[in-house]
């Protein structure tokens, strides 16, 4: 039995994270939930009761043994040393830490052993990587992926709660005939159109979302795989879908990948095209799995294969992986950062 | 100074043909405007006046010299050869004759000269197509394009003016907290959701959208050119986008490439990701231009480079093009037959 704080309780992926602990019982013994002046004060139903919003300050750490971050990176950045010196684990849901060197970045299914390395700090990975390397970490450990080309449709909540309401408030008025309000959370309208920009731009034309999904599949499946990505947001509430075309060293059929990937963890076909079954972002709300589909072979390259792959980004994209390494700790022992453990061996 | 027919002038195709034509102010010294028994007897605006719908039989034609054909493929695999047979030339906008030896498949900025040698059909390729090979030809003409990998974004005009209001009446209900009306022109909820079927599965598991994308661009631009497709329905009116990867023969900067695309017929760069300038399908509604963006280098293999682009389905990809053709057949004294014309020379 552990004791839990959940840092940004209130946002979208917060809220999803007391979801995601309250359905699986995860074994808490006491449960902190955080936020910032704005939202501290009001009160969340949790596993039965309704419970306060407390404000997040440097002391919030001291009786806490997992925070489960996801405040922002700014906030992370602020507050994760803080928590991990007072001896709790942080698995942090934003981009603050997923490159350090000294922080594991961890997918329970994909590389669950890179978690016991922690400093008390564990990242969390971003929404379309974490998808992406459940669905392809089967087919790379049968086949080698040799390169990744990936275009994603990413869902409004990604970019929070108010995207999302932002999103809705703009196509409620584009399909009564009213003026739209303004885009704040976004760049551009978002109701019915497609934004080919998530986060910055970065000085190669890449945005930082694309960027991520390279360089945390190298950290977490690969380093050798080739990856290039385009990503997209589109006005879907719930749910990133990704188009993804992998070239392997060894063949894969598509009736070798459909087996592979059926007896995958955290992966559910859905390949069934004669007959209308493919994984779609609305059916993917609310649940943990990630969908595979549209399996087929390309046969302009050796080795191609093209996937749809589907998955809840609040959920498997954020709250239930960083619930799951929660449990990989507890599971394995590893709540203690590695450095005191090697401490202690000598 | 021509007769025109448009056949399925009331659906969505039908009527941007009707505005196209008069937009470009097209030489037409009569016009006719052909359905079904469904929507005969209704009237249209065009050109200042509104005209009646007349009801489409197998003597429509005999007073024609140009009839732009989009009544869906089961009409004009019936009435084209009728209308030709009448002695006018049909430019088709379904998929009936695109694949057919005999009949030219053509987007004018890439292969005008494949009109000339028409028997009286000509082919208006599909709406994927066509916005992907304008922008990809001068690449192609410059650098050679060994092999494309392509994920659409596809708008439901692209399903008919029926599939809009399906969209919208589901959208509206849903944002209402109302019953969603059922789907029918969609397999599947199309409101808020990404649905990656277009079109019917062949049995290599690829639709008959993606096959068209595939067989198409060989015809049109390059037999030689390895394309695989992906095509995916989004929650957008009007617009198609298209994540596009290409590997090409010799070296393109992304500084060649948005050169060579600023002076290509019926391209617009928009490329300045700093100042967040890249083409949406909400901004190219009503516009003729293809629109082109986020163009990068792709180091993960030789000479890659990815690109976004964006063009209205119902306008270039459909009315638009047809259009042009016929403005082509005019301009080159094209409207007879090759066959007649071979005839006539000996």
């Amino acid at each position: 039995m552990v004791r839990v704080a959940v840092m940004g309780a209130t946002g979208a992926v917060g809220r999803e994270m007391l979801l995601t602990l309250e359905q699986r019982h995860f074994p808490y013994s006491s449960i902190k939930l955080l936020a910032s002046e704005r939202s501290a004060g009001t009160t969340l139903l949790f596993d039965g009761a309704m419970r306060p919003v407390e404000l997040l300050t440097e002391k919030s750490f001291d009786d806490v043994d997992i925070v489960l971050a996801s405040a922002g990176a700014s906030v992370s950045k602020q507050f994760a040393p803080i928590a991990a010196k007072a001896g709790a684990v942080v698995i942090d849901n934003t981009s603050a830490f997923r490159m350090d060197p000294d922080v594991p970045l961890v997918v329970p299914e994909v590389n669950a052993e890179a978690a016991q390395g922690h400093n008390g700090i564990i990242a969390n990975p971003n929404c379309s990587t974490i998808q992406m390397v459940v669905a392809l970490a089967p087919l790379h450990h049968a086949a080698g992926i040799k390169r990744i080309v990936v275009s994603t449709y990413q869902a409004t909540s990604g970019a929070g709660a108010s995207a999302m309401a932002e999103m809705a408030a703009q196509s409620k008025a584009q399909l009564n005939g009213e003026p739209l309000p303004p885009a704040k959370k976004f760049r551009y309208t978002m109701a019915f159109n497609c934004l080919p920009q998530i986060d910055v731009f970065l000085d190669n034309g890449y945005t930082k979302e694309e960027m991520k999904m390279i360089n945390e599949t190298h950290k977490i499946l690969d380093p050798e795989i080739r990856v290039t990505a385009t990503t997209v947001r589109v006005p879907v509430f719930r749910g990133h879908s990704e188009s993804v075309n992998i070239e392997t060293k060894k063949k894969l059929t598509v009736a070798d990948a459909q087996a592979i990937l059926a007896k995958a963890p955290g992966c559910v076909v859905l390949d069934d095209p004669a007959n209308g079954i493919y994984p779609m972002p609305i059916y993917a709300e609310g649940r943990d799995a990630t969908y595979i589909g549209r399996i087929r072979e390309d046969d302009t390259v050796a080795n191609g294969l093209n996937l749809w792959i589907v998955s809840d980004n609040l959920r498997k994209g954020a709250a239930l992986n960083a619930v799951q390494i929660a449990e990989l700790l507890l599971e394995r022992g590893w709540l203690k950062p590695s450095a005191e453990v090697q401490t202690t061996e000598g």
